[in-house]
């Protein structure tokens, strides 16, 4: 249901020529570098036109959703808590609203299928703590009371994967008509990294124990039921795996759905992605397998700490942009990277060339 | 000449308990935690009674400043080139301009002894690039015509480095008097980092193969020369290097002298400093030297290319924000950290605690 292009290379030469040229030594601008062609690339594949580079009205996506699996002891917090974080999200509390006001991020918080109707947890959260920035309240895009526990049985229906990428579409293309160019991806959901873990192993085909980690903070016992809830899973559903959309599926969480839906419909725009952890990565690995062209649109936020966070970027080809030892999910890594994409799109534009400033270019 | 106090400990149980009450697993913002404490710490030493952290008139402070070993070819460029880049500081041309105007740096460029004198380059540079931010020009603290070569004879006198203590604390002072509460270190100056990795070998009793890099670029046979330089350099003043004063005098820069006045200036105002790359982790070696306390202030902006630059960080204990392959100098990495500092000052001012938002606190 996407048509996703490839970016342009018709203007790689011009792009690395006026990089070359601003009053620094070759390269020495180190990841800015590559990361200022990149997003050239794809605002020049936009609108060949386009005199300048820009970010406008970048919006990021808040996805929520509820784990069947979350249920069975895998995580430190119980499912509630995704409520919780997603009222404390609308009164502008969390982590994730303070870097977005910070950032200049509109931020839209969706939920794609959390337990508890929320309307019950608005009533008992004291609004008194923040101004809200803009957020007036939730996206209802819900494909049901949480997912199946994944050990047990699929996680969802392949018309429920269907919705949500629709759905997604939708909220990626409201944005865009309002002016966005850059979506950045974030998450919250109890047990999510569960999900996430078992579509790397499934889609690297990996031993479990080098694809689950320690999620926010569980303890070894907890570990080591994690590991064995994922691989009765993978035992379980490995044989039906048929695509990257029956992985999703099988395996898959509705925010998770919703966000390899918000990369594929950004793609589709020609717009930059702006990808945070461990969940957003594994939303962006399933992306990439159904169109890898959507591989160029991807700036990779940050490395966080959960183990295979790495091992993932490594196959995506991915240079993170932070590495804070950040585990808290909700775009927060996405949230703190966006000046540094700033940065790239301004040393770009507004740099003087050696020729500009009467600097001797000795490289 | 400066008087430097650690920071007060008195309040770290207070400080520990806001971070770890915010609506987040324990440890979950990873490095922005220790940010934020450190932030809090300093700022309550400074003002015991204050209500929020905060970071206001940030300045970033731009030292030039030549250097007689960069007439033996240990660099890409000739120093002329020191002073065409002043220039497109003035101008507002140059990757720190850029980042500044972004972050909201104050910039202040100073002249601490270049070869040329800048009202010839100012001349000769077409001023038409891009309307400078508040940059009016150059503050003029002129140690002399650039060093003396540092292989040949001392780099100063004891009597400069003392001047260039004294014009960097004035510098300090009238930040801090308009209102600045934190202070990032650039520096501009052809064959600085000959004279940083004699600084280093010096001070840590290390071999110079482990400190001497390529700086912006060198090839193999510039890097063998460069390496031959500063043994040569090395040998002739070891014996005379009786306290980080002499290291200074003996090795140094005038750049490299007033950052190390800088610090210490900012740090006996108890405000943070921001230190760049190399050059200004030479500058904060010493200054650790002279007076621990000081580390008690600064603030590690980023992880350059420059080889040795990590093990300079490693002895000083420092986390660096950022690692994005840059070897620029002229306070980039400082300039582009600024936002990830103020996101420690921003959730540990405005994050909801498990209280404020109903949010149940499993760790």
């Amino acid at each position: 249901m996407f048509a996703v292009d490839h970016v342009s290379h018709k203007f790689d030469d011009l792009i690395q020529h006026k990089i070359d040229q601003k009053t620094k030594p070759k390269g020495a601008l180190g990841q800015l570098e590559s990361l200022a062609k990149q997003v050239a690339q794809v605002q020049l594949s936009r609108d060949p036109k386009a005199k300048k580079l820009h970010i406008t009205q970048p919006g990021l996506l808040v996805f929520a959703g509820d784990h069947g699996i979350a249920q069975y002891g895998v995580s430190i917090a119980p499912s509630e808590v995704t409520s919780q974080m997603v009222a404390n999200f609308v009164h502008g509390g969390a982590a994730v609203n303070v870097f977005c006001r910070q950032m200049g991020f509109n931020l839209e918080v969706i939920d794609a299928g959390i337990m508890a109707p929320l309307g019950f947890n608005l009533e008992v959260i004291d609004a008194g703590i923040m101004a809200p920035l803009g957020l007036k309240g939730v996206t209802e895009h819900r494909l049901g009371n949480g997912t199946t526990a994944i050990h047990l049985a699929p996680a969802m229906t392949l018309e429920q994967v269907k919705q949500g990428f629709e759905a997604a579409h939708e909220v990626v293309e409201r944005h865009v008509l309002s002016g966005c160019n850059l979506i950045a991806l974030g998450e919250m959901g109890i047990g999510n990294t569960s999900s996430a873990a078992a579509i790397m192993a499934a889609l690297l085909e990996l031993d479990v124990n080098t694809c689950v980690g320690r999620g926010t903070g569980i303890d070894d016992k907890t570990l080591a039921l994690k590991k064995a809830l994922i691989n009765e899973a993978l035992k379980l559903h490995r044989p039906k795996l048929a695509s990257p959309v029956h992985v999703l599926a099988y395996l898959g969480g509705f925010e998770i759905v919703q966000m390899t839906g918000a990369i594929l419909a950004a793609a589709e725009q020609k717009i930059l992605v702006l990808i945070d952890g461990f969940i957003s990565t594994a939303a962006a690995l399933v992306a990439v397998r159904l169109h890898p062209a959507a591989r160029d649109y991807l700036v990779f936020a940050h490395e966080s700490e959960e183990q295979g966070h790495k091992l993932m970027l490594t196959h995506l080809s991915a240079q993170p942009i932070l590495s804070l030892g950040l585990r808290l999910g909700e775009g927060t890594g996405a949230a703190l990277a966006l000046p540094i994409v700033q940065a790239a799109v301004n040393f770009y534009n507004d740099m003087a060339s050696f020729e500009d400033a009467g600097v001797k270019n000795v490289v």
